[in-house]
């Protein structure tokens, strides 16, 4: 198998470390570095002891400037960095020939205006948002191929998406009316020294957050938005609970006047019946983040209620994996031309 | 204080054995029976040794036979049994003139049709059926004071029904379109051994159940109903969260159109005014299971979105306490004329 | 009841909170202030939402000066600072007349060479230390009742301590050659923002920690020298593991060649009859913190292993009320002449 | 590379999950066949949907007996049975030239007179114990090569054994005083409807069990007499907390008169250093389940207390792969000729 030189840029929070993890075992991957502020100059097993004796996991973070990463030869780097830092390296990288694929939320948004709406300041890079590319390899493989920049979706958008697109593209749902809410895993919020975010804050707790503009409705609307040709808003609600990963989705909207709700699962096979990723539960199966957690799979189950004429959609991801780092590197195998799934058969 | 005799029938589930720690503290309480199947005989301390050294607490666990439980004097008998199961010992026990609090389905639902329909049998006793009242004390008060069987709410409709009925009676809703999503922890699917219940089973996942025709359901949609005056018919998804207490529930309902948004939080205060276990937090707060759990207070925050036009009211509520067996001691101090927060200051 | 004004230093940590909802139903207790530098000037309901509508609990925190704090009449200061913050407060309050239980280990090491061996600097105030009680009920209610200043006894060494002084004591056990590990909740490492305490880093994980010489090996030592009449020196591992509240601890001592096993309960029951909140569990039982959390009581097990001669002894107890804030008030109870139990009959 | 024919036999517990996720990714392997009594005649998927789609698991429950498992033309059979129903399958299996790796306790004791003291009965197959093989693969590769039965260690054996034997065998160590304290996660209790299992009593619980005389001790002692070269007993005292898997296990033991404790990493890392999952921390480090879940590692720190002249030895493996099926694995690649970590590189 063919080798490609990849960066990690931001290696220490939840994701990066996960994105090693599944680089490390990628055939396809020479790691060339992984850079974190905090720690460079450690060793990786020194800060993770998780990485010790594992092969080919004897690095060392790095610094994360820009001329420093290109001098190691990447050709491919992925930021890992918080939203508002990844557009800097972004550009710095692909100015110096590296194909970046961004975990972060910065080039997701192709509407500057939406940005800022959401993001509360313009955008930092008109330039290079035109040419940024949506990864979600489902949708997008084509022009996936084809980018030097690609947005990685965000996690929450992951699990909304993968059930809404195909079924508003065939027309089957009302596009007023949808309500999700989402349940994440705690490493959604990132690895960073919050109170809030102490093990006996989070643990024997579900709350409610970010109502009712959580920056990633941006993201979701837009989205949904092309699938079905129209705008759409929407009303989305996440919560925090205590696992470590996951996201548990239950999305809730009205089946068209006319339309059969066999349709449903008929419509999600046709749409996925080539995504090795997706799994298609069936009628009336219930989704649980347990099945999928430390997996690149999205598990989704659908049920119609003919009470209300609306249709539950229930899909459950790993935030981390699927809905980060394991898509990232979906993306990677498409542009790079590796079997989609090379790296990402982790049970 | 004045003490009624007691009887817990059913203590030794999660809801049975929180009516006894409540009402263990109760000044007003002589408990004069807990009955268990399983455990009659045995001292309640070597079945839960958490009650051990606890004064009052030195009982014996005696089996479930109406005629000894009305032999104890008991003039008030909670059950805590399985739906289907406390319909017949309510009949014997009301016979023998002993008050009772379902904390059980039996009698929380009023037309036999529509409880046939839910529970896929006929109602087993419609006489009793007509004299039950519905037990939720912020609403129901004059009915309870008056009656001789209790049908206490459920847990999840207890968490949906108190933000939503003032806002119905109201009319600043519209009545279709209300969308809820739950999330339960573990308790709330009883103490009975099931391998889906096991902690590796349940710790690290989340997961939707029960759709897209929760049994709850029967019980919500009527009271919502009763609220607006209308038939109401939502969409609900009950999950399962890794916590061993706590509801958390996220409802977004449409505001009708000229209603002005501001109305809600002035509504939601003068319904609660004076209901002290009903803590308003306020426009664009969420509530937190961990703030309420073990206590008898429910959490109601709200949201109006623009963008939608829609609602988000978010509630937590402890499901043995505030969610039942709490719940059941509200309405006992309301029946029996004591002061309604006795034996519930618990925080 | 009479009535005693109460003021918390340090009142927003894990203690601090825990104290506050034990002062707030104990009936002989006006609490006139409960100070945090963090959040000063803030009501305690809109700090933590738990507070909200319970009675009495409609406080301000405010500053932790001393001379404030002398001036609400306070005549006993509970002190839920860090160590080595507590010392100068202890000062400063005892010298305006204020009782000081303090919480902290600042004053529970009478000899000032092991507490700089333990803390790595002189001990700050050696006139005070010298008149510093061990405010462990059980066994000092005597010196308690006449005390200035009660160094309430760390969590850790409470557990450790209750099961064996009275064996030491009676002469039952080898004094070399004991041996304990402890697993304690994350609430025990405090309510800090620190990467190593996040829900994710704390989750799924059980670790030992602070080998081969926490700093309660001072305290332990100390105590159970003084019990058996010479120099013990132990060995003594703590763990951290995933739940909020409680410590377990599992004690290995050689029983005395010609030494009767049946002594060990027959010894403890003798120490303990009259202990409210020492709970015997009896031979070859064993404890679980999971009845004692949310409690005052610490439960006590264990057995002889004809084998190796050795007795196991097993506690549990709730780090934060029998281990700190409980047991301070239980200390309080004594000092003022309440009953041992008021305030702390919580199950 | 050669491919084995394997067949897991009581596949649907824990440990018989973890094996089927191994062997599935194990290059060497062609799964033959997967039996459940209670599960036979349905999908992998449809039990364990984790196994939805991943590439060799569409296979079905089969039934356990033994010719039907010999006629798939198994030549190595996996064992994932209870203690006492594994030693019938052995010997069909052996009787039909299908080499067992046994996960059962049934086979690891070598006297009957102990296996009989410990299990309540006498061992059921005397002559197959003769020939059966303790498969712990750092210390009996070379019989573990030439077995027909290779009875794998123990969970908790696993995690004790491996830091003590070579401490023993160098003569570093008191053998009298040795102390065990471990903690496991509950699925060490394996899969099966018991209430004490239910997430409601796990969570939030830390408990000690099984004292004095956990059956395991007959298997620790057997092992560490034989590193000793003379009869030893130890105190041990299992624990369980809420983790689904991982074993923490803290030692300690008495360094003998005149041994340098700088002899004790010297050791370990002498005997480990040709070991692959063995992973030595150092000095003063503490060894942490999180870092070693879901692999086949065990982590071992150490530190020397120059108080008391003990070591404390801590180490953490995950119980149902190192301590189960990783292990077991691991003993079939050396008994099949395969590099020993063939399938077992998990991160």
């Amino acid at each position: 198998m063919k080798q490609v030189k990849v960066a990690v840029i931001g290696a220490s929070g939840y994701t990066g470390q996960e994105l090693l993890r599944i680089l490390l075992r990628h055939q396809g991957v020479e790691l060339v570095c992984a850079t974190s502020r905090q720690y460079a100059g450690q060793m990786l097993e020194d800060v993770f002891p998780r990485f010790r004796h594992v092969p080919g996991a004897d690095l060392r973070f790095t610094d994360s400037d820009v001329p420093a990463v290109a001098a190691t030869g990447a050709e491919v780097a992925f930021l890992a960095l918080p939203h508002g830092v990844a557009a800097a390296y972004a550009r710095g990288l692909v100015d110096a020939g590296v194909k970046v694929i961004d975990l972060s939320a910065d080039f997701r948004i192709s509407d500057p205006a939406v940005y800022e709406e959401f993001y509360d300041k313009p955008h930092p890079d008109l330039d290079l948002l035109k040419e940024a590319v949506y990864g979600m390899p489902e949708w997008h493989g084509e022009e996936i191929r084809k980018a030097r920049l690609i947005a990685s979706p965000g996690c929450y958008p992951t699990s909304i998406l993968l059930p809404l697109i195909p079924l508003l593209k065939a027309g089957l749902l009302e596009t007023e009316g949808i309500v999700v809410c989402s349940s994440s895993g705690v490493s959604g919020a990132g690895r960073k020294a919050d109170i809030s975010l102490l093990f006996c804050e989070c643990n024997e707790s579900v709350r409610a957050y970010g109502v009712p503009k959580h920056r990633h409705l941006s993201e979701i609307e837009q989205e949904l938005g092309a699938a079905a040709g129209e705008k759409i808003v929407i009303s989305f609600t996440p919560h925090l609970v205590p696992v470590n990963t996951g996201i548990c989705t239950t999305t809730s909207a009205k089946l068209k006047p006319g339309a059969d709700p066999a349709q449903i699962g008929k419509t999600l096979e046709g749409a996925y019946k080539n995504a090795p990723f997706v799994r298609l539960l069936g009628a009336n199966k219930c989704a649980d983040t347990k099945n999928v957690t430390r997996t690149n799979f999205v598990d989704i189950g659908w049920a119609y209620d003919p009470r209300t004429g609306r249709i539950v959609l229930m899909s459950a991801e790993d935030n981390v994996i699927k809905g980060a780092g394991g898509q990232g590197v979906h993306a990677f195998n498409v542009l790079c031309g590796f079997d989609p799934t090379e790296g990402l058969w982790i049970i």
